[in-house]
């Protein structure tokens, strides 16, 4: 068992009507003025950000507005983000949105604080020092950004899409109501499913001594995923499964599922995110599309993990041989995966992946990686060239 | 599923030599004088007080010392720590030692921060305003206290043993090394391991309609503990072991196991904290010798919580009828509970209770209550005296 901190700070306020506290969380925060941060539809369409501006004009709250927060949110956005943060003064960051909208919001928030190009903590070149406080209203259950220290953003230049973790950006609040995920469409419920799994999945396979404990709740936060995103595939407004799936997003991303554990492997995130540069697809989708080949390429490092997994998480019968245990595991996942209509192959997404591509995105990924990826088996980049071709 | 606010500002610390960050952690905390406050024992002797002194010092830290907390700590000892905080302008207060000498530091910090008398706040005459921060290394898994908002002092006036839970008392961070636990007496480590399944318990048997993935972690934590705690009373130095149960025992009482639930019952605890003031027993000793009376008095209001329970913790098998699967998990965790040497009777711990007794402890909780006591089956007055006299 590893030694580890758990350090999640973010006030959660859970249930019907929660956005209805905004103006007066934020008022107890003695900011001057507030960024409204935002996608390009949804929230304006639905309402909700008219309610919002409404709590806040009545708590007297000043704000400034930016949306147009895309999925997988853009550099040159949170450029403008900065840019504008600094003419106006704010001092207090509100994403009304989903991970990409949050992602946004600490890349601003970094960028306003620490000074200089934001684009360094992203690439590498140096640690942030500071980053504003930031707090969202969440509208999607899938990245977990509402409590986690994590940020991904993708650098148009190149279309570079790199993670960024620093407990700095801890939000200071997420306000959490499921009603406002019942008008989700079904793909993008299902792909942040599959994200929250993931999540909990490449903390899950890891190559340390484990914690029961922490394996037992990750097992539950899977178990209860996958059961009821089912149930919302058929009944979108079921609000107890909206539920379900929105606090197993925060807890599989807090901290929680990594607790005695050597931090996970993160391959399959990391070889998605080339992927997701390189084409504008829902990030859970690209996650299903590749993890299956990523777990039959490495399953042979740790088959008892991967046995476990299948038993406890996939309902595969126990006490049979190890490897085929494991690899029946790996199967019903894909089978699972493709009942609530995500793909297990890139080419489900009517991608056709050419040599080229695949060369490409094994380079960037193995340059981002700075080095082999991962801890079940660390990938070098001739490794994850055979796991995009078997995901192709 | 109810609403709820999920607040763990904690930063735990948790691993081997961990509480050789305490000076660093609490020199970033810009404090101007720090309260040591500690038990009447063991933290001395094992030289673990010697170290902390020693990362104090380290860092330039000026601090003063009050020991001498007991089990069921006391008020006399609280008034005390109030008035030499106020005389020496301590601003932190760093509890080492069990959940008795964090409760007691943070009645210390309301009585500091919040003025007047601090019993009122345990006596129902007003709210706590104000806190001071509260930090500790714990030395014993049980209580919970080092995540929580609750507290419970035992006011030699009377004998009273009042909890009170505010929000302002949460610990700013928690040093949770399972080394320093090793040393316990089995009889502690069972009754701690008690008290760790009554937290989880008390919330778990509820009225509410529950959230699956409140229900699953709360019998991940009963399952964990369970199976741990009977290896260390085979091998008390078992590191794993003593690093599940630790780490049980923060998430079973910070908040996590009563996300979407009404909060849970409490009968229990209450019911043994006039057992524990009038009797100086260990209080997860006491918690065991009542519980499967209450259990078995209430269990007709949800025979259907109480089967979940036995299948799904204590491994009865599912499918039968419900009232006898019921009733046989209630049966199983008094077999269990005499596996790791603690009573399911208030007699085997060598109390004979008499009827006075009983009246006497039924009056006291019914006015702590104010009103009747818990939520499966909310108890008058006389279901206590019932209650008390199945534990006898």
């Amino acid at each position: 068992m590893e030694n580890f901190v758990f350090n999640t700070p973010t006030k959660v306020i859970f249930g019907k009507g929660a956005e209805n506290q905004v103006g007066a969380l934020i008022k107890a925060q003695n900011c001057k003025k507030v960024l409204l941060h935002y996608g390009s539809g949804s929230a304006k369409r639905s309402g909700l950000l008219d309610r919002i501006t409404a709590s806040l004009q009545a708590q007297g709250i000043d704000f400034v507005e930016l949306g147009g927060v895309v999925p997988n949110p853009r550099l040159s956005l949170v450029y403008e983000g900065v840019a504008l943060c600094k003419k106006e003064g704010v001092d207090f960051i509100l994403a009304v949105g989903g991970g990409s909208v949050i992602d946004s919001a600490k890349a601003i928030g970094y960028g306003v604080a620490s000074g200089g190009d934001v684009w360094d903590f992203y690439n590498f070149k140096r640690e942030a020092t500071a980053c504003l406080p930031v707090a969202s209203v969440l509208t999607i259950a899938a990245a977990g950004s509402e409590m986690s220290d994590a940020s991904v953003i993708t650098n148009e230049d190149g279309w570079i899409k790199r993670g960024y973790s620093n407990e700095l950006s801890r939000p200071v609040f997420a306000i959490m109501n499921p009603e406002l995920t019942m008008t989700l469409p079904a793909y993008q419920t299902a792909s942040g499913c599959v994200d929250i799994m993931m999540h909990t999945m490449e903390r899950y396979f890891n190559k340390s001594d484990n914690m029961e404990l922490t394996d037992g709740i990750s097992e539950v936060i899977l178990r209860t995923v996958k059961k009821n995103v089912a149930i919302l595939m058929q009944e979108p407004e079921n609000y107890n499964a909206r539920a379900e799936v929105m606090w197993a997003g925060s807890l599989s991303h807090n901290g929680l599922t990594e607790c005695g554990t050597d931090g996970g492997d993160w391959a399959t995130h990391k070889l998605e995110h080339e992927l997701g540069g390189l084409f504008d697809i829902a990030h859970g989708a690209g996650l299903a599309a590749i993890w299956s080949s990523w777990a039959r390429y490495v399953y042979r490092e740790r088959p008892q993990r991967f046995a476990q997994f299948a038993v406890n998480v996939m309902g595969i019968a126990p006490g049979g041989d190890t490897d085929k245990t494991a690899l029946a595991g790996i199967a019903a996942m894909e089978d699972f995966y493709h009942s609530i209509d995500m793909p297990t192959r890139v080419s489900e997404m009517g991608i056709t992946l050419t040599d080229a591509q695949i060369e490409e995105m094994a380079e960037k990924c193995y340059t981002s990686a700075q080095g082999p990826l991962g801890v079940v088996k660390p990938l070098e980049k001739a490794d994850m060239i055979a796991i995009y071709s078997a995901a192709r």
